[in-house]
């Protein structure tokens, strides 16, 4: 059995807003990008998957963080995977600083077959991914499942060359990136603890259109993107402590 | 006197575009986190100068890069200090992978008082300034000074909250999106080699509209990108190989 991995990691300029903290989109990013090279390292990453025209892909996410880190801090990210089936694998994340745990994570992910673009079978990684299973219960409740959302207010934008990664699709993070866009800046400045669910229904592509509804009430704010095509690619909700 | 200073990368797969090479935004970026975290290093960071109420503004760039490397190559960025004055700092840098150079940028580089949001002097730099300087020729020609367009085509865009970086301005890294975002795809796939110039005239802000106007002439394009108050904030100029 595996044990937990911790990645260390250090806020950069490029990382903070006008806050001088890490944004809470750079925190998602530094996340995900934990899980990335933790798969890379244990030899089940995107560069192994794509070579058999397979891909990671994202389907739900739960991030908390009490506090968002300051320019220049040193924090950690530990990460694991508890469980996996066909269908789907459950990796975990603990953000640590200064002795103290500020954040957890549970993210949930697919594989698809990059030719036809459905979901594929991981059972034939089933081997290597056993090996890299840590049995520690998740750090925070798992992603919420989100419902329809009837918005308050509508935006819309193309998809650009810059939202389309390495999976041809939008990136996770653009998505991030416009729900923070859309909560009022002062929310994002006095900033006490958030939890984020985030969940990924479909695939954004580019020449398509991007629609994003947007309600709020309190401290809870629900998100829904859409392409122009009429289908639900994103639904989030955030609330603020 | 000082020597090159070396920083190692690996394209990550958050770098890599839809041909599964780091995109040419990715790599700007690189350069740019180069020189901050060279800086910090040698004692005139933005975090030395944020304490002074200054920062670093870029106010040109140019970047030749002969090709982009792929996901997961490694490669190095050496960078120098070639001049410096009151108001204005060269900062060079050489992109190397598997033995030979691959691009190459010179930046020039401006200090900003953070309260009155005007130039600085730079004279009180000079002491740890001097002393960082290398005595070693850009390694291609410097940032060209770009005059007024006549846009073909015109697009437009609020300022958002992940425009705005630690200097409380759009950072420079939108720009570059929004005009790599212009090009077309075709161009971006088939790259044998690219230069762009880049000049920053003015900050954008939070609340503003950017306009960019866009004109191309066979491999050669011009960008302007301005403010709805009318200032143009950037220019550029992207010749294909």
């Amino acid at each position: 059995m595996a044990e937990i991995t911790k990645y260390t990691y250090r806020v950069e300029p490029q990382q903070v807003d006008f806050t001088l903290r890490a944004s809470v989109p750079s925190m998602l990013d530094c996340i995900l990008n934990t899980a990335g090279k933790d798969a890379h390292n244990k030899g089940f990453g995107v560069e192994v998957l794509q070579q058999r025209s397979l891909s990671w892909v994202l389907s739900r996410l739960a991030v908390e963080l009490d506090r968002v880190p300051e320019q220049y801090e040193e924090f950690s990210i530990g990460t694991w995977i508890n469980d996996f089936n066909r269908l789907s694998s459950t990796r975990n994340f603990l953000l640590e600083s200064r002795g103290e745990v500020f954040g957890r994570a549970v993210s949930q992910w697919c594989m698809i077959d990059l030719g036809s673009r459905s979901v594929a079978d991981m059972s034939s990684m089933a081997d290597v991914y056993r090996a890299a299973m840590v049995e520690a219960a998740s750090p925070c409740d798992k992603p919420l499942r989100l419902g329809a959302t009837e918005p308050q207010h509508r935006t819309e934008r193309p998809v650009v060359y810059s939202d389309i990664d390495f999976n041809r699709h939008v990136n996770t993070m653009r998505y991030v990136e416009m729900i923070f866009n859309a909560l009022p800046l002062e929310r994002i400045e006095h900033n006490d603890g958030v939890r984020i669910d985030l969940n990924f229904l479909a695939e954004g592509r580019w020449g398509q259109t991007l629609i994003m509804g947007h309600a709020a009430e309190g401290e809870v704010s629900h998100f829904e993107i859409s392409s122009d095509d009429g289908r639900t690619l994103c639904r989030a909700r955030v609330v603020w402590r």
